[in-house]
């Protein structure tokens, strides 16, 4: 497993290792004693127990159900509980967002169906056969395409996260889960072609700055995309995680521009307009914009800031005493994360957790890090820090410096409260 | 893009490149000459359109569905007809399969609603509070573990592919859709434990050489892995994707042994009985052993070999003359892909295809391929080699060295036939 002995030197600077704690056997009760240390709940082999030989559970002893009986899978009737965490008692949910529930979730691939959601005027449903998009303006050949002929382009398949710019709200702070907290936040295989190819089928004249995306939704959603993202990274997408978008997520085509705020990525794109200057629509004027302390505001804050946060042990779990794995998520729209730092003492040390490799660039990146935890009350977080050398703040050093009036690109650090029960709390919300 | 930069200077041996493709601005048309050369189907923007400007589609006219409205995702109703390829007519599917729809998914990740199925007992509904894994046999410390338990070790999270042994079988070449031939093979992000870490919690004793996973299914499915690949890359896992194993998939908890073949992945894993023999389990004896000409069998041929197959354009699509990318999925129970190779002259010329980065140990591989066609008849394949060398034969090479009384790993080159009329069908059925 040479990734994960990568991953075991890069953690060496922590204070508990995980190498050594899997060298000394007791991973679950997170001795230090040579020999292993069974946890207080383990049983051994031997004991009763009506799910073993010599018993045999009820579930096998009848035949289970036909594997023709799911066309399209769904997950286990036991796990009911784990969808998109949706607000309640909002008046209308068309222009509304639901959250992805990450404190349920491993690794870094969002399953489509508890992918995070943000419509401005509803889900629109579209027959993908009448679909067409415009690419007009400041080129040479303005065209048409039917979804066929976007699908004939040349395609490739990356792995990136998208993010609400108010992910969380400046004054959202106080949530319970870590999907209250920052839930806006999912990541999936896109599979599309290049912006780039297809700007270059058309052809730019040498005035082109912009590239204006509109969806084809009630709201008509329209960004302003610069035109050196469209001729970088950006994309034209129509699968996710192998199988075409949802209807929520733009089907049957949207923009991806990796890093940049969420609804740039604009859905249900039907028109690509070249122009030499922004559109200033309502979504880069009025909304997503950044109010600073000067009673000016940032426009065009395109890029999502390096951000993490961790979701197990987080708010509403409740963990034992002895060996408790940290894990967590981390991204940054600049590029790929290089570390992730974690404190177990409210943030006066910090120690770097292990990176699940390979880390990609504008992805979610899971994070790693043991813990043992002695039963007395604790605040527990992490920093991300991204190639760039950027470093996540905490919300007191992020409101230094944009002070209170903003609402959106809060890249705060996420503290939790260990309280001496078990029980984790957001600590960001008094005791 | 520097993966697609690197992946561009690894093509440079196509007869027809992409980059000149793309740097001659000739995508869809695939001509050589400079400048764009629109598609004959493509429109110029400008023509009447009642979906687009001035014109606003029906979707756009209303409000659309709220957000709320799905707790857990589905797809679009117009994919209704991308499912599970289920087998008609059999007798019972407690013991089946059903297949992945290869030809209409992009990238590497399967969706776990389409990912493959084989089980021999039918598909049991275990309460995850109620399982339990027991370990024992050839250990110091014989245990049993509820989920929460086994939840609390280290976790790690990679992408494997799983690929069930009769796939195709021998006997199955005939198959119309490349869901028909290799269905029996997806690819997830896998997220739980190391076996590694867990047998060393119980402490192997010198003389263990085995490990018997036991499924608590009705077949109470048995399989024996050696001990050598139980302290390698073998897993505990209980995600899939980010979420939870689907019931199907073995929930709450299965092996994962990359690269071997799919029924050694014990799904709903009960019990590890260490040995220092193997089982010989129905399922390493009358089932799954490779009948050799010389009457005798090979048992034990846990490695899938090197693969591939193209699914775009494959059996039942229907492709335009022009620009057509070649797309398809190679994977090998050895290690990474090295190259594929695609003939579009039925193997008298091979030139090497784009590979997709990063390329994952054990994991599918996206491979493409750009090609003008001409509009004649043709006949189109990949042939992949992985990382130690091993090249894939075509069935003729594969039956000369094991014969046709085999059953099971026929890792063949699939061959298409691509019509005049643009028709694509199995080229293994004659025409």
């Amino acid at each position: 497993m040479p990734a994960q002995e990568d991953a075991d030197r890069k953690s060496n600077g922590n204070k508990t290792s995980r190498r050594d704690i899997l060298r000394n056997g007791s991973v679950l009760a997170g001795s230090a004693l040579a020999g292993a240390v069974l946890p207080e709940t383990a049983r051994a082999a031997g004991e009763a127990d009506k799910n073993l030989p010599p018993n045999v559970p009820e579930w096998m002893q009848v035949p289970g159900a036909d594997v023709s009986s799911e066309p399209y899978g769904t997950p286990s009737p036991f796990e009911k509980s784990v969808i998109r965490n949706i607000p309640k008692n909002l008046k209308q949910y068309t222009s509304a967002s639901v959250r992805t529930p990450l404190q349920d979730l491993d690794g870094i691939i969002t399953p489509n169906g508890l992918f995070y959601e943000r419509c401005h005027g509803g889900i629109p449903t579209i027959d993908p056969a009448e679909h067409r998009l415009m690419i007009h303006g400041l080129v040479e050949k303005p065209l048409i395409l039917t979804m066929d002929e976007v699908k004939r382009f040349p395609s490739q398949s990356r792995i990136h996260f998208i993010e609400c710019s108010g992910n969380p709200l400046y004054t959202a702070i106080y949530g319970k889960t870590a999907s209250d907290l920052v839930g806006l936040v999912s990541c999936a295989e896109w599979t599309g072609v290049s912006l780039k190819t297809v700007l270059n089928e058309v052809g730019l004249k040498p005035q082109a700055k912009w590239v204006i995306a509109e969806g084809a939704d009630a709201a008509a959603l329209t960004r302003s995309i610069p035109i050196e993202k469209c001729l970088d990274d950006a994309m034209l997408v129509y699968s996710q995680n192998g199988e075409r978008l949802r209807p929520v997520q733009g089907y049957p085509l949207r923009v991806l521009v990796p890093g940049f705020e969420g609804n740039m990525n604009v859905k249900w794109v039907r028109r690509l307009h070249v122009t030499d200057q922004p559109a200033y629509s309502r979504e880069e004027t009025s909304k997503y914009t950044d109010s600073m302390p000067d009673g000016k505001a940032r426009q065009f804050t395109f890029y999502m800031e390096a951000k993490s946060i961790i979701t197990r042990p987080s708010g509403t779990h409740k963990i034992e005493k002895g060996f408790n794995e940290i894990t967590g998520i981390a991204w940054s729209g600049h590029g790929k994360i290089a570390r992730v730092d974690v404190s177990v003492d409210d943030g006066r040390s910090w120690a770097s957790a292990q990176l699940q490799e390979p880390v990609f660039t504008r992805a979610l990146t899971r994070f790693r890090f043991p813990w043992h935890w002695d039963g007395k009350p604790a605040v527990i977080m992490s920093r991300a820090t991204d190639e760039s050398g950027y470093v996540q703040p905490t919300f007191a050093e992020l409101a230094g410096v944009r002070g209170l009036n903003s609402i959106y690109h809060n890249n705060a650090i996420m503290p939790w409260r260990v309280a001496d029960t078990g029980e984790v709390s957001n600590a960001n919300v008094k005791a």
